[in-house]
């Protein structure tokens, strides 16, 4: 800790407003592109029982866990990813929907890493599941919608990529090439590292199943390898006019056990080729959670907040869309009460009170202030009209802030006039 | 544990998709009015070091805390409140704000204590806060916007009550009867508890004081005892139109001892008493989170979502709106896509895709199913019209499911025939 007073945690964010209005705008969009595919919304909790995370995802996040022991003594974790919880609550309650599910989260989770750009200890996801149906054209409904996402942000064709893989492909290479089926983790494992692993190392570990690294990167290269759900999924995304933003690419296995079968990425295809998002199918998660009581076929994905923002910022047509949203989003009010003669601040609170009631976004000051100083607060916090209460009331005057010109009206109708003058535009700026 | 498969932590909730949509409800509105009354949104982390929390609250929370060590060997908290964490960030940002700030959050706080109905170990809260204006208007620009919150969820002048005390008027009262300054801490939670603790108990710890319950009561009953600032508060709510809503209630003091002046609770009046949402003046918090370095006046208080929505749920008046807008707000789709002959899929999907483009909620069949089947899908999730797609493409029929009615059209202009239908009404029920 740098100094005596508190800063927040190494890798947490404060999100004071203009960060809280760009984590708004990334969830209104998320939630909205959600919604208009045929999405219902779910949260699950923040902490859970330690076990669900062991138990499920082969323990890969386990060094990364903030695991504790509650005052229950329970062995509890900050949510490291929400698929876990996800499983647990379609097993418990899955009886009570029509199939499939097809469902949304946007939270929050924690994972203990180095904190450094694009990567902090907390990170807010959009996860999107379908639960119920076991076929391709739930991996390509579920494709499509990390596609539209990127589409609501502003990004065009050319700017991403999604990269689809199938785990069953490779299981089909490893049964033809006598790997047995106790060793495919590792096998898929190798796979996931193929371009990162030391290539003196990869040798040796594919050796040990009589493998090349040759032979994988053989496999990966041969479009003729591509699984029937892929060409499946290709061809339902061509039908919706998507088919261009997907594309074969075998050397994805994605790091996680519970995948078993088709498995994608959204990868920017400009600069970083950073994945932005990735998920795939999980078909056996849900009866490993409920402990064989429930079995359900699933397939999802996650974005996080991280990426995507960064790759908004870097992409002028996409920032340029969050920037309108913010512009429209980050004022405190659209109209200030500015009171000129303090005896009228009761008749100020008045309308200032029935302003609000109607919906508009209304501040004035809190005490008695000079009304160049009145002005001052106005353009400060946003405002596009200052609402004039001087000695003349009820008859009020109406500055319009950007271009500085002033109009005339009465407090008798003052509501109706205002929430109508919002609807129409500005006009020009005045020399 | 019951049984063996994973459950929800006790306490925890899960919020499957109609309780995620209560609680986007409560969001929904409690940001709404937060905005049109000029606040802006913050957030700050969920996890904390533990240090914020018992420095400034004069430890009353420290044995409900989610505490433990990180990785990193820090002693951290997952935020029992928010108000700490708000006066850490206040103390960092503030200098780049004009004043006062307006400010409020929406999250989730922790505490371990025993689940009971109306309480878990998480619950969320809308926080509002005023920093950086010392006056009264400010702490009646607050209690404005929770009468506000509660007539936006429908309830009305005698279903709720604010009631305002000041703890000035109560550390009057000490100096005037020789309690020393060091003692007044322990003076306030005997007022705190004067209907709660036994009579005999506090009896005996006043007379510390040289103090009567009677004297206690008798200041109570005395609205000559209002302090300046409660009579400032009335008269500027009173000219908002918003005076009927509150009443001095001296016997309020707050539990928890950051507070310095006004403080109120707003409580339901009809049935239970239960405190909806509660707050007040905290003048020196800033400085002490800061060691000194920021010195900021601020007002603030908390409503929790368990409360304000067993009160919606138990208020017809207010219950309607809520459940009009879950109606609103809880269909998986608009329209529904039935694929009447699976050799028009592609054109389905087109038409699907187009649709979602336009902002039109719209689902389809995964797979090939019988028309009825389509239908009952249709209804399931809650489409307000069924676009049926069959072999007399691009010619198309579209159900109304309200009223079963029929309409014709074409999918060269069904996006505009679609979107401007769901404009108008779906007209009567046929016989």
């Amino acid at each position: 800790m740098a100094g005596p007073s508190f800063q927040a945690l190494p890798g947490f964010r404060d999100f004071i407003p203009r960060e809280c209005a760009v984590r708004n705008y990334l969830f209104e969009t998320w939630r909205s592109v959600a919604r208009r595919c045929g999405y219902v919304e779910y949260e699950s909790p923040i902490l859970e029982d330690t076990g669900l995370y062991l138990r499920k995802s082969g323990g890969e996040l386990s060094s990364q866990l903030f695991r504790f022991e509650d005052q229950g003594g329970r062995d509890v974790t900050l949510r490291p990813e929400v698929t876990a919880s996800l499983a647990r609550l379609a097993a418990e309650h899955q009886r009570h929907f029509p199939k499939p599910l097809k469902w949304f989260e946007i939270g929050q989770c924690f994972r203990y890493e180095k904190p450094q750009k694009g990567r902090g200890r907390e990170f807010h996801q959009f996860n999107v599941d379908i639960l119920g149906e076991a076929g391709p054209t739930a991996d390509a409904e579920l494709i499509s919608l990390a596609i539209e996402a990127m589409l609501a942000f502003g990004f065009v064709e050319g700017d991403f990529i999604v990269r689809v893989s199938d785990r069953n492909a490779w299981i089909g290479f490893a049964n033809n090439h006598g790997v047995s089926e106790d060793a495919i983790p590792d096998f898929l494992n190798l796979v996931d590292k193929i371009e990162r692993e030391k290539p003196d190392v990869l040798a040796q570990k594919l050796a040990a199943f009589s493998l090349t690294p040759e032979m994988v990167r053989a496999f990966i290269a041969d479009s003729g390898n591509a699984s029937t759900a892929f060409t499946a999924i290709q061809a339902d995304l061509t039908a919706r006019g998507l088919g261009g933003f997907v594309e074969l690419d075998l050397s994805i296995v994605r790091g996680l056990a519970y995948y078993t079968g088709v498995v994608f990425e959204v990868f920017d295809s400009r600069k970083s080729m950073r994945a932005v998002a990735g998920g795939g199918r999980y078909d056996t998660l849900v009866s490993t959670i409920s402990d064989g009581a429930v079995d359900l076929p699933a397939t999802g994905f996650a974005m996080g907040d991280y990426v995507i923002r960064n790759l908004i910022e870097e992409t002028p047509h996409a920032s340029i869309l969050m920037d309108a949203w913010l512009q429209r989003n980050t004022a405190a009010c659209e109209v200030y009460v500015v009171i000129a003669d303090e005896a009228r601040r009761d008749e100020s609170l008045k309308l200032v009170t029935q302003l609000r009631r109607a919906g508009v976004a209304t501040d004035f000051p809190l005490n008695a202030a000079k009304v160049p100083k009145q002005f001052q607060s106005a353009e400060r916090c946003g405002a596009r009209f200052a609402l004039v209460v001087g000695a003349e009331y009820p008859d009020l005057k109406l500055k319009i802030l950007s271009n500085r010109t002033e109009e005339s009206g009465n407090a008798e109708n003052a509501i109706d006039w205002l929430t109508s003058r919002l609807q129409q535009p500005d006009g020009p700026l005045l020399a």
